[in-house]
């Protein structure tokens, strides 16, 4: 890797800040749509680091057009995590593609990791690699799934199916900032996923929670108290935190559903002639909800907009020593991948795909 | 109350079945609906025990005209459980509605016990009164929610917050019993509700539920493996199972969500001329739509068929004794509310209310 004479390089020296790293071999649908990707944002300014398989990426990458003349950088990875392969193979396959990624930006030479592969594979390499920050036990998937008012933030959606109390009540905090710093929302309010309003119901887990998080009220974070799963889609609160298991379900099943919701609304447009000829009136109307309903488009757009959710492990920027408790206590993430890290904030950011519920 | 010369009881014994014994008073919406409800079923041939206030509920009844010739008869109850209350005061509470019910039950004066009332009462008053099985730790919440082919079969759906594996296998072999008695199911798939297909995936606790689910395999039940969120609405499997926390949050996030989107499919056809105009011409075919996404109206649909879901306690039939212990771990339940009860099993069913997810 000439790393000094390289576009991508160049061109985040002359912009100021540094390149993504992108781990191009990751997801569930090979190679190619993640250098779709880093072209897509390679042309709109943004320098990548795709990193993988170097002569598959650079024959996938000559398909494109002008594409050497882009911020794009080939970094050779030997080695990849498939998807059905164990997390924990990250600790010994150094060579690994998102290994690499993570690396890049533990040397200072990436802002941010981006995967679209293995979830829990991308968490072990960004906590193994770049290491967790005082105050925050676990990292967690964030996600944002549609819902009334926009949409809620969701987490954990993954990342550990079994938690302690605890680390609920530090996501709390954790996306209280993020959704301050990077959707400059004033006040964020959090809400704990229960079985009932009622302060005493749900798991044992839960009801310990409940208690953390009602003491950290006023203290970073707005607590609203305990959300049931219908207030996800409700916009009752802005952040819903819950254990990796429950969050994993609630976004699978959000997903599974929309799509099946969506086949439903077509197969009755189609129930008959009547019902066909206003289908036709409706056609553009609805293709707007279809990509409204559709979890993958709400985080693409926050991806345009540089929000990338997921894994967030911001580093801290030096502080004179009598800050340090607080610094510890309060993580401030102050940039995400593809935006300038400003502060010298980092983050690794691992992002889920998702399949388009079908079209209308 | 004058069993002997009731209406209820002299129709339930002319049909040669008992009649069922409905928590009048439970619910969020008073005693109105399920006074409505019991008109219903009674003009349909079910015999029906009207419990709760007396005095309410004769004046309620005498809105129905000729519903003196019914088969209902009305038995005081001068306490009710509300939602808000702890469900353990059914404990001290013995005059409340819902365990006067499940004491008619016990008695043997009703086949059944219904309530749409507070379920963790009705989940305490069934266990205190009605006792458990052997094999059978926990009852469980079953419920039907809509899926591509048809319903798939959840439980729990919110009566056990903390759980142990084992009761997660116990519950697969309540369910498959269940659908293949009361649905004609041959033979019912489970999946465990997980995080990943793969065996290893999910809590520590799921993993265990897992390794008994497969041992159980053939022996009574038919495991599928592991099942996603999206799963539930694809109909991978019949049945799913899953701890009771998890499983009212994928309850009412499904009811939330198909509630919203419906919104949003409204809002859609009225953004401008030409989707108003279209929109009339699909009208007919959507509203068929709303009652298909909306689990009320399925379990309502259940109901009418006489399959009352929720807390299946089945009571054993004397069998000899070399063949109890069998009997013990192969629950049989014959029948549920509104049914015959022909071998002379008897369930005590609790059923949550849901609202309709509004109408096109």
């Amino acid at each position: 890797m000439s790393a000094e004479a390289s576009p991508a390089n160049l061109s985040a020296k002359a912009a100021g800040r540094l390149p993504v790293a992108l781990d191009a071999m990751g997801g569930d649908h090979g190679l190619t749509p993640n250098v779709d990707g880093a072209v897509q944002a390679a042309r709109s300014g943004v320098s990548v680091l795709l990193v993988g398989d170097r002569v598959k990426l650079h024959a996938e990458l000559g398909k494109h057009e002008g594409s050497s003349r882009l911020p794009i950088e080939v970094v050779d990875a030997p080695d990849v995590i498939g998807m059905e392969e164990h997390a924990s193979d990250v600790r010994s396959r150094t060579g690994a593609s998102i290994n690499v990624c993570t690396r890049l930006v533990k040397e200072g030479r990436a802002a941010a990791a981006v995967s679209m592969g293995h979830s829990g594979a991308t968490m072990a390499s960004a906590l193994l690699t770049l290491g967790r920050i005082k105050g925050v036990d676990r990292p967690a998937i964030l996600a944002h799934l549609p819902a009334q008012g926009g949409f809620t933030t969701l987490l954990d959606a993954g990342a550990n199916a079994d938690v302690k109390p605890a680390y609920l009540a530090q996501w709390a905090r954790l996306a209280t900032v993020y959704l301050k710093v990077l959707e400059d929302r004033d006040n964020p309010t959090v809400g704990l996923l229960s079985i009932g309003e009622e302060d005493h119901k749900g798991s044992q887990q839960v009801v310990e929670a409940h208690t953390l998080l009602r003491a950290l009220d006023g203290q970073g974070i707005t607590f609203y108290g305990n959300v049931e799963g219908r207030d996800i889609f409700r916009s009752t609160t802005d952040i819903v935190v819950t254990d990796g298991f429950t969050g994993n379900v609630v976004l699978k099943l959000a997903e599974g559903e929309a799509r099946v919701l969506l086949g439903w609304v077509k197969e009755a447009l189609n129930s008959n002639v009547k019902s066909k000829l206003g289908g036709l009136l409706v056609r553009d109307s609805l293709r707007g909800l279809a990509e409204r309903m559709d979890p993958s488009t709400l985080r693409r757009e926050h991806l345009d907009r540089g929000a990338g959710a997921g894994l967030y492990r911001p580093r801290q920027r030096r502080r004179p020593r009598r800050q340090k408790r607080r610094a510890a206590c309060r993580p401030r993430p102050r940039s995400a991948a593809g935006r300038a890290p400003g502060s010298g904030v980092r983050g690794a950011a691992g992002l889920r795909t998702a399949e388009p519920p079908g079209s209308l």
